[in-house]
């Protein structure tokens, strides 16, 4: 994908940063590319894909990128969603990459797909936050 | 679709009004639900549906909203970009709300379906904040 090569820092908590580039067209990815995009740990292993990801519709922010897992871990298809801010896009990789070992996935929240917590939990996306030690804001 | 119920004030300019829930329960939409929701104009007529959107990796933020519509005036299968903030969630009508006529969009900055602005014309989003009178920041 022509995006890929220039997504270096994605996800990165510094968007004002010299290496962040300043056009549109190196700053924008379409939703539907977002999806699917493969999944890795610092190890290089590949986790999982990104199945959707949720937009806060007051402020317009991406908040939580969900990963599907299928069958990884004997555990089925599960949806495992992380804090946006955990995700950095690796180029050379062609994906995310996160600080997240598939131990700690074991232990993550998680939900199959008839599921939806983020309607019937309202402090879903705290729990979230929680466990991947990322501030709730 | 359970969200639709409380998203009457989506995309607003103002987050802290206190229309707006502040638990994400009714603040968190999924990536593929806002693809192939509906958009309206402001007299009720269906225009067509979001296609996908463009999401800031830096930011985070989700910052135009793409339309396809399907041979509609006669142009075949087209994408209008929209500024995100352009869109208001309507829960009565069950999709987004544009204040955008049929005759501004024969106008209007669309492309076709093997063709990526985004990518080859740097100052693409900036052409569409300024065709909707939207300052672009």
């Amino acid at each position: 994908m022509q995006e890929e090569a220039t997504m270096a820092a994605y996800g990165t908590s510094s968007p004002t940063s010299d290496d962040v580039p300043t056009d549109e067209t190196s700053r924008l990815i379409a939703s539907n590319k977002v999806e699917g995009t493969s999944v890795y740990n610092l190890q290089g292993e590949h986790l999982g894909e990104v199945y959707n990801f949720m937009v806060d519709k007051y402020s317009g922010k991406v908040a939580y990128a969900v990963m599907s897992f299928g069958g990884f871990l004997g555990i089925g298809e599960s949806y495992h969603p992380l804090p946006w801010e955990a995700l950095n896009y690796d180029s050379s990789m062609g994906g995310f990459v996160v600080d997240v070992d598939r131990s700690d996935l074991e232990g993550a929240p998680r939900y199959g797909r008839d599921e939806d917590p983020w309607a019937s939990d309202r402090d879903y996306g705290r729990t979230v936050h929680s466990y991947y030690d990322y501030p709730y804001e």
